[in-house]
This record gives C-alpha cells, sequence and structure tokens, in this order.
C-alpha cells in the first residue's frame, strides 16, 4: 500500500496578526511546515503549533526563511552563504525547543518563499541550506522540488531529500512549475485538483498543460491554507487520496524514537 | 579545593556592530553568556562564540532577554508570562543549535539586564523564566544572584541555581547591590577588586560600604568586557583567585557525556 | 449647530498582515489615526491610507507607539524619555512624508496601546509625549482622554488638547474607563451605544454603571475596526450623530491652509 | 573660485552600539548623509546628528537604505518597486522631522551601501529611488555617482542631481569605480589621496590603474570615517581642498530659506 504525506505551511503570524486556518490545517496534513519567527512566526505561535501537531501525530518541519518580516520572506536577499546558514540554523534550534518541549522533535526542514525559488537555482543558497542541514545534524530530510539545484546539492552531500509535488499547480514539460504569471499556473477546480493530486501520489507523475505526461516522483504533497476555501480544497484532497487507497502519513516520525537522542537519526519510514 | 566559575557576557553585537573583546575574554572566563539574538547577538556571531567556547571548555549559558534590539534589553517591558516564556524558549532553543553544531551544549541560562534584574524582584517575569526552564528540561542551572526572586522560585520548582557574586559591585548590607546612581556602586580600584573577589569566592562573604561583612555564599563571578580597562580588570581577577589557590572551572561541562542526549542531565561538578 | 469628530485606528496591517476594515472604516470615520510603523504599520500601508484619507477629507493623525511589532504596542515599555520623545517625533516625521505626498498633513497626534495608557498615568511618559509635540512644532493638537496626565501637560505647555470619548465603553464616577475586566466595561448592544454617543457628544456627559451622570467634554468619539461587527457598529454611531441634528467633521483642517507650510498651525475648526 | 562638498556617512550606529567618529567628521565634512534607521541610525542618533550638523552648518541629507538591520544594508534585496519606494519615502520623511526640530531641513538624498550599487545599474531601483523623490517634492538634490543608471533617470525626470567622486578609490577606464577584489581599488597612500582628490575637484579628472586620464565632474568628494585613520584621511583631504584654494562648502543650503517651506526649493548653490 503507497502512502503519501500532505504538507502545508503553519504559523505564519507574528504578534497580533494570525494568518491562515492554522487548527483547520493540523487536521488535514500530515507535516506542518512551521515558520520559525524570521519571515513570520513568533515564539508563542510556535510553541502552540509544536504542541497541537504532535498531539495530532503531525510531523514538525522547519520552514526556514530570509530574515525578512516585512517582506514575509518573499523578497529574494543576497546573503553571505555563512550568514544564510547561521539564519537557518538558529531557525531549526529556536522550533527544536518547542517540538522538544512538545514532546516531539523537528523532523525535517523545508524553505520558505523567496529562499525555497532561490534554492532551487542558485548554487550559493543551495549551498548554504546544504551546509545548514549538515551542520546540524541528525540526517534531517528536507522537503523540496525534486530536480532542484538544493535537492542535487543535498543529495550529494548524503543528506534525505523528500521530494513535494503541489496540489494545485501547473507544470511544464521539464517537471518545475509553470510561472504564476501563466494562465493555468493555478488550478481552482477541485475535482481537477483531486484527481491531478491522486495521479501524483499514486503513478508519480502529471499532465503538462501541453497534455505532455511528465514524471513527478514525489513523497509529499504541498496544500495551502491561507486563500479563500483553501482549508476546503485541502479537506478533499485529503480525502481523494484516501479514497484511492493511499495511506497519508508522514515522511519522518514526530516523536523521538525511544533509544534516540533529539539529535538521532530521522527514522523515515519510507 | 575550592572551586570558582568566572561569567562575562559574549556576543553581544549585532551584524555590522561589534561590541566587547570577545575573543580575549574566551580566554579568561570559564563561562560564556552567549546573547541570543533578541537583545543582542545574531546568528553568525552565536555560532562562532559557541564554537570559541567549546575549542576552550569555556561553558555556554544562553543570556536570554527581551526583545528589544534599540534598547539592548535594558528597559523593562510588561509582557504577558506566557510570552515571556516562549521568547525565553525560542533563545535557548536557537543558542543549542550552535552549541551542539560545537560539540557543546547549552550548560546554564542567565537572564540579561531588565530581564535580570526584573526578575529578581517580580513573581510574574521570575516565574516566566522558571516556566521556560521547566519546560526545557534537562534540568538546566539558572544564574543568577542569590536571594532574589527568581532563585527562590527557580529552588522551589527543583532547579539547580547557582549563585554569581560581581567583582566590580559596591554591596548592601541585605546582600543586594548598591544601586548604580550611588557612590561607592561601581569599583575601578584593580587590587581592591580582586581582594573582594577572592575574599567572595573563598569565604563566601564581602564587605559593605559601611563596613559590614555579609555572607554571598557565590558560586560563579560576573567580570565584563564592555568598558575601557575591562578585560584588564578580568584578567587580574582570574590571576588573583589562581594566585589565591582556587580552582577556576565551569559549574557545568561544556560537552554533553558520552551517553547523555543533547537533552541529558547538565552533571554539575560542584 | 455642534459638530463632532470621529476617529478610528487605522493602517495597523504589517507586510502581508492586514487588520481590521480601513477602507470601510474610512467612509464612516472623519480622522484617522494612521500606525507609523513602530506597534504596526508599513511605509506601504501609510501611503495608501494617507491618500484614502485626503480624498475623503478625513484628517490624518499619528497613532505613534512604542517600538514593539511583536507586541503591537500593548506592552508597557520603561523608555529613557528621551528615547521616547524621538521614537515619536521619527514616527510623526514618516507619516508626515506621506500626508504630504497625499497633498495633506499630519493633523493631529494620538499615542496608542500602552503608550496612551502610560502617558494617561505616568508624568515621565507623558512629558515625553508633549516634549516630542513641543519639539515638532506646528502646534498639533493631541488627542488623549480628558483628566489624564497627558492631557494636563499638554495643556500646561501651551499645547492644544482634544478630547475624546470612547462610544462602547463604560465610564466611572470619575470620568474614568472602567478596567476591560470589569462587568460591562465594554458594550455591544448598539441602540445603547448609540444613544451613550449622542449623548456624549450633545451633552458631553454619560452615565456611569451605577447610574450617576458625569461630565465628559469631548470633541471626538473613538470607534473601533478589528473586531466582529466594528464596522456596522461605527456606522450607526455616524449615523446616529447626523440624526441627532450633529455636523460631524474633523476637528483639524486635512490639508494645509494655502499660505501655510508644513509646519503652519493646525486651524483647529472649534 | 571653484566650490567643492565633502560627503560622509554618519550616524550610523543603532541603540547601544557606535560605528565611526561621527562628532570628528562633523567637523571635516560639509554634507552629512544621516541613516535614517533602516540599515542603521535611531532616532535619537538622528536627532543628536541633526542639531550638531546644524550647528556647524552641516548641510543634512537622508542616506536611505534598505530594511535590513542584519545586514547592514549590504545585501541587495529584490524589493517590490512601490515598496522601496515607500520605504524611501518613509526615512526621509522621518529624518524631516529631526532636521526640522534642529531648525534645518533634509538637503538631499544619497542611498546607501547596496541599494547605492543597485540603483546605479538596474532601472527598476533606480526608478524607485526617482519615484520616491518626485513624490516627497521640494526639488530635492539626488547625490551619487555620475553616468549611473539612476542618475540619467533621475535627470530624466528633472530632478537635480549632484556627482560625487570618491577620494581614496581607483577609478576605471570608463569612469566607474575599479571592483574591490581588484588590486588598487582602494588607496592608503594619504598624499595619492589628496592629490587625486584636488585633481578631481579642481579639472574634474582622474587617472585610473593604467595612467589613463578619465573625466569625472564631480560636485561632491565622499570620505570614510568608520575605518582606522579615517578621520586623518579626511581631515586632510579637507585641507588639501582649502590649501589648492578651493572652496569646500555644501552644495545646499542646511537651513530653510526664509521665505520657503519645508518642502521649498533646496536653492543649489551651484
Amino acid at each position: 500500500m503507497r502512502s503519501i504525506d500532505l504538507n502545508a505551511d503553519l504559523g505564519e503570524g507574528f504578534g497580533r496578526w494570525t494568518l491562515g486556518a492554522d487548527e483547520a490545517l493540523l487536521d488535514i496534513v500530515t507535516s506542518a511546515n512551521v515558520a520559525c519567527g524570521f519571515h513570520a512566526g513568533d515564539p508563542s505561535t510556535m510553541h502552540r503549533i509544536c504542541a497541537a501537531a504532535v498531539e495530532r501525530s503531525v510531523a514538525i518541519g522547519a520552514q526556514v526563511g530570509y530574515r525578512d518580516l516585512a517582506g514575509f520572506g518573499r523578497r529574494r536577499i543576497d546573503y553571505d552563504p555563512d550568514d544564510l546558514r547561521d539564519d537557518i540554523l538558529y531557525q531549526i534550534g529556536a522550533l527544536e525547543a518547542f517540538s522538544r518541549v512538545a514532546g516531539g522533535r523537528v523532523g525535517y526542514v523545508k524553505p520558505h518563499g523567496a529562499l525555497y525559488n532561490t534554492a532551487a537555482v542558485d548554487d550559493v543558497q543551495a549551498g548554504a541550506v546544504v551546509a545548514a542541514l549538515n551542520a546540524y545534524g541528525g540526517n534531517l530530510p528536507l522537503l523540496c522540488q525534486p530536480g532542484s539545484v538544493v535537492a542535487r546539492l543535498a543529495t550529494a552531500a548524503g543528506l534525505p531529500v523528500v521530494a513535494e509535488g503541489f496540489a494545485d499547480r501547473g507544470y511544464q514539460a521539464d517537471g518545475t512549475l509553470m510561472p504564476r504569471s501563466a494562465a493555468g499556473a493555478v488550478l481552482h477546480e477541485p475535482d481537477e485538483v483531486v484527481a491531478r493530486t491522486v495521479r501524483m501520489a499514486t503513478d508519480g507523475e502529471v499532465e503538462t498543460g501541453t497534455g505532455q505526461v511528465v514524471a513527478v516522483p514525489v513523497a509529499s504533497i504541498c496544500v495551502h491554507g491561507d486563500t479563500a476555501g483553501a482549508v476546503q480544497l485541502a479537506a478533499r484532497v485529503r480525502a481523494g487520496l484516501l479514497a484511492a487507497g493511499l495511506l497519508v502519513e508522514p515522511f519522518v516520525r514526530t516523536r523521538p524514537s525511544p533509544a534516540g537522542s533529539a539529535g538521532g537519526g530521522p527514522d523515515r519510514r519510507r
């Protein structure tokens, strides 16, 4: 029986400001990409999300971003790579504290926003992400797009890489996403989104806008929570995957293994 | 043979801005109170200080502060206690990442500036500090003033408390420091500072401005690094303690014990 | 014909995060307390709000707050008074730029959150607010609670003071607000809120929870925009005031007077 | 008699952290590029520098930068151009408040760090700088490198542009600076620096590393203050210019003209 993970960005408020439907999504997804305070997220929100995630056996991932609250981490910043590595380590460590308080651990890392996009194509920033994971240790998996520069560098460094696909995005023939400006870049029709997701999860393939079938061997599907109707769509995606006979579960253990330390191996299930 | 710890605030720059003589102090002190990014300190500085500390077997402490870079954590902020607890947990976690990368661990916690002063007298903020330590686990010692509210609450909660004294400060009859505005509040004459420190470390007592001898049972002496002549004074204090036959060493192990995890007991030496 | 001003806090989002119904409120109020970036508000939001306010002849006020995005300016901070004065001047100046770009000017100042509350009772922080207004010049009015310390100090300094009342809050016999924790502190029944507001604006009096009638000689009524039903309530308050024959208009001119400079007198209407 | 301006970056500390020799430089330069709080600079420092500048008839310029305290504004950020324009407007307005309190005004704008470099070559960010100046009004001059993209766009928009040269930098045949990585990019020999500066100010030309003479028609010379020996070098540059018979004076009036408003024309002298 095939299994698939569902991930979403969570805890992206800051102080007085909230964003997205954290509680509702935690009942749908199996992995929570928790914002760590640099592009969004504050300590109390991190604390709350980690507790709620562990309670539901949802895996906790460090959604690391640029230090840019005003830009929500969506503006590329030309970091010195050592500084970027250290900003990432700092965020992972901060989230680890709350994971640990909740009885869990940071199970994986997923870059956010402009860092995600830059690390997908830029050797320097991809290298900084990999350097952070290497330095942190514990064989922490990187959740990212298959075929990206950061996926390639992480694999070369011996790190576990978990490939993710997007439930509601159009793909190009080379397996990359259509630019948001293109027609068909974002899909809104629920039945279509569900069908594509099931196919992606089951057969590892997706149909492009021009009708080609391309391989997307993904182990996790990213759903969104901060737009109108997003939670409903995420719930339908989950229901569709279950109805298709897939096991919907995290790709890492939520809690530390009994014998292991906080830095122990992530004990990937698949 | 009695032993005594020497602690100092380190890593209190931020980005382009530096403060104090971190490298020089690391060769003098046995415990480094590392700023964690809220009142001062940035990830790259934390990384560098942790590596240098572990290299020298200097213990790493989380110097946790208010979220107030502009005020350097020196302005009292009326935090909600849960938010304060979470801000402290966040900072400990972030520093733990760099300690771990360096092959060490966070060995203790020392509040900074206005948080230090407020937790010494205010039940609410003292309670938040203790709640953070309790939640973090690992039996992490709190470095603070003997007789303070936070010392009392931490002891009541079963946490290890390490009492510190100040090499260059005048004391009052009740064992508290003279207010900085009072004459004799800060001592500058090196011989006097050294003699008082040795007495404090050896006999656990200090003479007040009015000639009374009061008990100050301290296990660590705080020295400063950000003023003119501070490093020289700190070096003389260390030399004076050694000359008096004291063992100058950290009160916690710098590295995790072989069998223990990052969250393991701090293994206090004394 | 009596006139009354309606003010509300606006522009309290930050970057990706929004808060309240800015556009809807701008069609209801006559004075906009625009957040200036320290407790909330970002430059692009300030730009947008100023343009929309000038377009509607809504007066622009600097809603100045503590430097505390994480706490939304709601936590008291023990500022050095000179630093507080300068933080306030900075915020007024920043808002002035956008007011000027929009063809208007900063017409008044209203402290936000914990600064509002602290300046109402604390001589030091009230003095810092008054020092900022004095230094800025232009005879800028201060919008605050009648009887507060800051109102008294501003009046003593020769600054124009505009008294505000609260549409939906219970009052005590001394003319101050009931603490939020008390029963009856916040009123929700629209008819009651409207009736009280009309009485306050018309006769300058309000009935306390115990049935006493106290004088509240207000020139502006504060309405809220960030809670459920708030916009509807604000609209009803406005309609009620108009139905009672009051002129609902700003207490300062929105645009600079033709002959005056940006620093010119505010030309109060009443 | 030819005149020349000397400009330097000032007020680049933040809170507890200081940088450079502000006081000493204010006695040497004729124009102060004052950091406005986004890459460096805090309100109290801005207040102090503006007062000291007006006292010495030193012109006040807004040294506007990216919102990046951690990176000191030295990392390129891919801003949305409207957000960049608004961040610049905000900073100019904030500085205007302190200039006004000091009896002066913001006399010009000079981008800082990565914004300076990016606006020199990038149409989008150069356009945002020009849009900010246009929106702010008052015919505020832009201090920048001759031949840069932002100089071209500002000129095309009808804004006054003031060209600056660098006392201690090597030039290339096309009039641009040698990259810092190249040998000869930074000159340290005081006599050589002074001689080059005098030639630049007197004849508008400079010799490249390969011996070519290129035209650099500058009206201002930039000196530095944050490195060892920088103040001494700046003082020698000033003395050299005076000895060569040049008038060393600001290119804009420091104080508002008697009849003009804060938004009045800058009244350029040359």
